[in-house]
């Protein structure tokens, strides 16, 4: 809550608004818009001018944006609505009802309402819906000086200047060429003769993760969206790929934590919804670990014997897990940002086994320690020792191998959660430490 | 390997490797480069415009950097050097050896290498260590048309083109103007009339991971650095900030995994850091965890008595973990990315605490219907079923005030790993089963 921007508009003084928004950026104002009440925003919206209003409801969620603009009056209403960037009208109208969505068409113009209507039909996720259509575009027929006078025209309302799009007569894309370029060139020189025209795009179709890899792998600030024949459908923008790198993390990180991702920002999901997407992993991984029963009372007479052995279980266990859940976790990340590929898989499972390796024998002496702390037998505290051995080894071995082979048969290797390793390597632990049992005290 | 680049380098075909470059982006062109042996990289070089080969040089790594440019002759070899972007010189630099660093800058002029020397005392990971300082700066008291010289005459050198910096006489940077709006403006009009004042600066020694987000908050594409007295120092640009994103989250992959994060790309990391990296969290983890030992031998009278007991250890306990897991993985995120804070905490934990209380009802009852099959007394069946409940929402509760907490301290909350939680919930967890199992079972 910002007193003093309230006070500015319980006082209507137009010069403290303008002195008060010039300190601050469009996105902290958007924060200040949000906690306003409707009354004042509405007010906050009337004051500011139209190219500023627009910049901070950008920033807003698509609902809120709705929420304030419904409230606006003519005719600022339509002037506002014409200066947000399509993408943004897109998302917005995708959020509100579809008897809303016709009213507010109403108030576009009828070109810019067919753009708006084909980009809502791209799917979510896809490198469509992310497309603006404020960019420039010019014929490879102009000049430069040509191109410059367009720009002049048009720029202002483009969300995209930097590059200007060149397209033949039937709208598809031949080119680009950068304004610094233009700047750069003599004013009589012809576009084709600029323009470079081995430039990536991308299909409508494209998922937004690609889309953000390919941009972040050649350095680009923006990508063109081509339809059928090549045609030139909208540009993709860099601010827009940095949400979906941070989206796409974000599922990632939800699905290592053994959990299927959410699609909203965490407060928007109800108790209903997080219940929903973490019961399922919750249940099979519980129907994969009740095998670790089984085990147990396979061996229950060499438990009842050696009581004592029941007392390392958790932390062998736990140790399997941990080593597996560190691995996968670093092996699921690599395949992701492309660092690891299948073929890769010898080297990756020689290095991991070998890191096993060393962090086996070490576990497996502090285990000794531990077992001996605990004043159990030397067998025991010998059973425990080499087990915890084994247990990191095999923990090691299955966590490099499994991202992998997954990523291979285009499963998603991040279902290999720090749960699921931790869970595989429970059951298969304690058939490697009974078994060890069995041998080294000759039950 | 590409045998079609080879054969082009046998034949010393330069209108086949001209038409055969086009075919291809830099950033592809450098992945062929880095896979050709070492008389052909140096070959590749020297047929390829200098503009293109710094562009192809500027994706490799560093010190692949150095040992392709170090085989190249003189002149080309001072060229290259001076057309390589400032930020990737500093990189290169810093990854070899002090005594080649004295060669390499003799081939850079007088004021060039006293900026390199500057920008190479910034500390890693700080926003000055990413700058480059081949931007635009002009001066306030230009004219459109003055400024739109001056970028004719410099901008080919400049990585960044797109806003031009306006500093005053002392180097201090007064304000920022795009290129589109020098475009857009009258050719007579002063650049003070055009300059946005209070524009984003980010000090040298802010953390990357801020410089990041405050680029991703606020939409930019170009971040200026500022020294004392906000002087000039350099520019931070999008693809290199888009890279700090990238590591940033695989770093908290790892660090959510319970490894600490490693510096390099997987496959530059040898065994013995592998081993480093991830012995020093197993090993806190194993000590923490070898408290469960002391639990079940403090409960071994109540185990020798019901050894069925014993079956549904690995069960409880991994499913208190999974519970754990999915929670602090979604929260550590949120938190990262700026979604949930420490004000939250009360709704963060009824939410979670609500959520834990259904999930626990479910996987209690799937608890009772496991033991049952297992053939186990209802009586024990219904103690593994109430600590089913008890523990996940314990599990839910402990995993959703941790993270708040620790990010309140100003300690990483990626620290509450998913192996972290779990072994945290696996000694309190059996505690809440054998206390469970002594009432319910009148022991």
């Amino acid at each position: 809550m910002n007193l003093e921007l309230k006070n500015i508009l319980i006082e209507q003084n137009q010069e403290g608004l303008d002195e008060f928004a010039a300190r601050y950026q469009p996105y902290d104002l958007a924060g200040m818009l949000a906690d306003l009440e409707e009354t004042e925003q509405t007010k906050l919206i009337s004051m500011l001018s139209v190219p500023l209003s627009a910049e901070i409801i950008e920033y807003l969620e698509p609902d809120l944006q709705y929420h304030i603009l419904s409230r606006i009056e003519e005719p600022l209403y339509s002037t506002l609505l014409n200066e947000l960037s399509s993408d943004v009208v897109v998302d917005m109208l995708l959020a509100i009802h579809p008897h809303q969505v016709n009213k507010i068409m109403g108030y576009l113009p009828q070109d810019y309402r067919e753009k708006i209507n084909t980009l809502m039909t791209f799917p979510e996720d896809s490198a469509g819906s992310l497309a603006t259509i404020d960019y420039i575009a010019s014929r490879k027929t102009w000049t430069v000086d040509h191109a410059l006078r367009h720009i002049r025209k048009v720029g202002l309302e483009a969300e995209i200047v930097s590059y200007i799009y060149v397209v033949d007569a039937h709208g598809e894309l031949v080119g680009v060429v950068s304004l610094r370029e233009l700047i750069l060139a003599q004013p009589e020189q012809r576009l084709e003769e600029l323009i470079k025209k081995d430039l990536i795009s991308v299909p409508i179709e494209m998922h937004q993760k690609e889309v953000a890899d390919i941009l972040s792998k050649y350095d680009l600030v923006a990508i063109p969206v081509v339809g059928q024949n090549n045609r030139l459908i909208g540009v993709i923008t860099v601010d827009d790929l940095i949400d979906v790198i941070h989206e796409e993390a974000t599922e990632d990180f939800q699905k290592m934590g053994g959990s299927q991702p959410l699609s909203e920002p965490y407060f928007k999901n109800s108790i209903w919804n997080l219940f929903r997407k973490r019961i399922g992993w919750l249940l099979i991984l519980f129907v994969a670990e009740a095998y670790t029963g089984t085990v147990l009372s396979h061996y229950e007479e060499t438990l009842s014997v050696q009581i004592a052995l029941a007392f390392f279980i958790p932390l062998l266990i736990g140790t399997g897990g941990n080593t597996g859940s560190q691995i996968v976790t670093t092996l699921v990340r690599a395949l992701a940002v492309g660092e690891v590929k299948f073929q890769h898989l010898f080297r990756v499972l020689g290095k991991e086994a070998l890191t096993g390796i060393i962090l086996g024998l070490t576990l497996g002496i502090v285990a000794f320690v531990r077992a001996m702390f605990l004043g159990v037998d030397v067998a025991i505290g010998s059973v425990v020792a080499v087990t915890a051995l084994f247990i990191v080894i095999w923990a090691s071995v299955v966590a490099a191998i499994l991202p992998l082979i997954l990523h291979k048969l285009k499963i998603d290797p991040a279902i290999v959660s720090g749960p699921f390793i931790t869970t595989l390597v429970d059951g298969t632990g304690l058939m490697i430490y009974f078994t060890m049992a069995k041998i080294m005290l000759n039950l």
